[in-house]
């Protein structure tokens, strides 16, 4: 697999950075995943402000010429490696930099920002997305910023982790008594027809794909509350899904051992993933 | 400056690794400090048994053998970089290894941690420790799982950051309106001759430092509360200091423009200074 690192198009076992690096030694950097299909590029644009927002958040100065360049970039990286047919994702990671001697503060002046491209073959999540997924709740842990899509990450690793360590696919994550997120993708719950899901506020990464779930609602006339569900209302909701950029629109059916609503995907998820599909195929 | 990397002992520009790092792409992996004076490790064992539960709080697996060379690794740097006279300090990090591809479940099986350390001089700020510091107050919006001395510091580097941008030294964190720490030292509070921190829980690291001062105040029958200092307790305290491996004892004599106490670094503070630094030249 061919990656882009600082300039240079070579193959990801090749490509290295300064154990100087800020994301190596703070976590202090910033991602983003693009799906791709059939060599066109899914939501990039809401993508993109979302990069410029997260490096923002923290503060990284970039050329504007760099920043530009991502997007060629992005697709310089699905020809060389063969993507330009069926599906393939683009995972960019911009952190601030290199520098010595390491400490808590910023370089000053500013040093380069550490900018890394790869671009791989993607498989959706199909029988997934059919059959639906379980879970267990885990504690959200995680930082109070959760707004911005950064690469510290270790919460999100450790949740998945326990859940695939407790048998079930991933976990449901519990803030406060409501629930947040999934380790790596957003929550919606069904209950009477309505929507709900947690506002965007900085206990929620406000992932793109949840943004178009959102859109979707909005065009079938489906109602939205925008309220977290409650622990103790899980078993009440008739539906649950999860939303992200490569979990698409995937039913979750059981939580702690327990069905949710009838077990099975429910008519709403099911619909969402319809039109949602044919907005990716429509591409 | 020569630093080993998994078995190598290189220059430190030269030292990298893969962006298949988990450190570099979720901050998966734990770090420690250790203080070198006149060649002698101060508290190391202290700095070993944090380390370990550091790698067993991430379910890091790393051989026994490589874990028990840490220590020689170590020694030969400080002697390579030529250290053994006077202060430096020894850096630490070990993260879950390289992994393809990138997923947010540990590697199964897994894979050899990277191990990185590097030794460099070090210099107390000892004209911080005689006339104290100033701070502000800051969210603490960290993980809570503070416990674990892990790389996803992006929270610390913020918050230190914020303090500088805001031209003072550092800050003190406050969550759930009590005082936590600062972003890179324990903190504690001196009120009519007793000493209070925040307890070794979740929400603070167990600072070695930290855990050296309440030996200390033991020794010296200075009371101690473990209780955390509430924001609106701040300025009643009669004295403030940060304590850490590189920090020392440094005494916090003016918060958000305000003296603590009297303004000056206080008498408890100056004894646990006094006995600290005859411990550390007494190795």
């Amino acid at each position: 697999m061919k990656v882009y690192l600082n300039g240079s198009y070579i193959e990801h076992t090749e490509a290295k950075v300064s154990v100087g690096d800020r994301a190596f030694v703070f976590g202090d950097g910033i991602y983003e995943v693009v799906r791709i299909v059939n060599g066109r590029f899914f939501m990039e644009d809401e993508h993109m402000i979302r990069m410029d927002e997260g490096l923002a958040g923290l503060k990284i100065q970039m050329s504007q010429d760099h920043r530009d360049n991502i997007s060629d970039i992005s697709r310089k990286l699905v020809s060389m490696n063969g993507l330009e047919k069926g599906q393939a994702k683009v995972y960019i990671q911009i952190t601030r930099g290199v520098a010595w001697p390491r400490t808590h503060t910023f370089p000053d002046p500013p040093v380069e920002p550490t900018v890394y491209l790869s671009a791989e073959p993607f498989t959706p999540h199909k029988d997934l997305h059919e059959k639906g997924v379980d879970a267990v709740t885990v504690s959200d842990v995680r930082w109070s910023r959760c707004n911005l899509k950064t690469v510290n990450l270790l919460p999100n690793t450790l949740a998945k982790q326990e859940a695939r360590d407790r048998g079930v696919n991933s976990a449901v994550m519990i803030r406060d008594g409501v629930i947040t997120e999934s380790p790596n993708a957003n929550i919606f719950a069904v209950k009477d027809g309505v929507l709900r899901t947690y506002p965007a506020t900085n206990y929620i990464l406000n992932g793109i794909t949840r943004q178009a779930v959102l859109t979707i609602a909005n065009e079938e006339n489906i109602d939205v509350k925008l309220q977290p569900v409650g622990e103790h209302e899980l078993f009440d909701m008739d539906e649950l899904f999860f939303t992200g950029t490569t979990t698409d629109i995937q039913p979750v059916v059981e939580v702690n051992g327990r069905a949710i609503g009838s077990g099975n995907p429910g008519p709403v998820c099911k619909k969402i993933q319809h039109v949602y599909n044919a907005k990716l195929a429509m591409m």
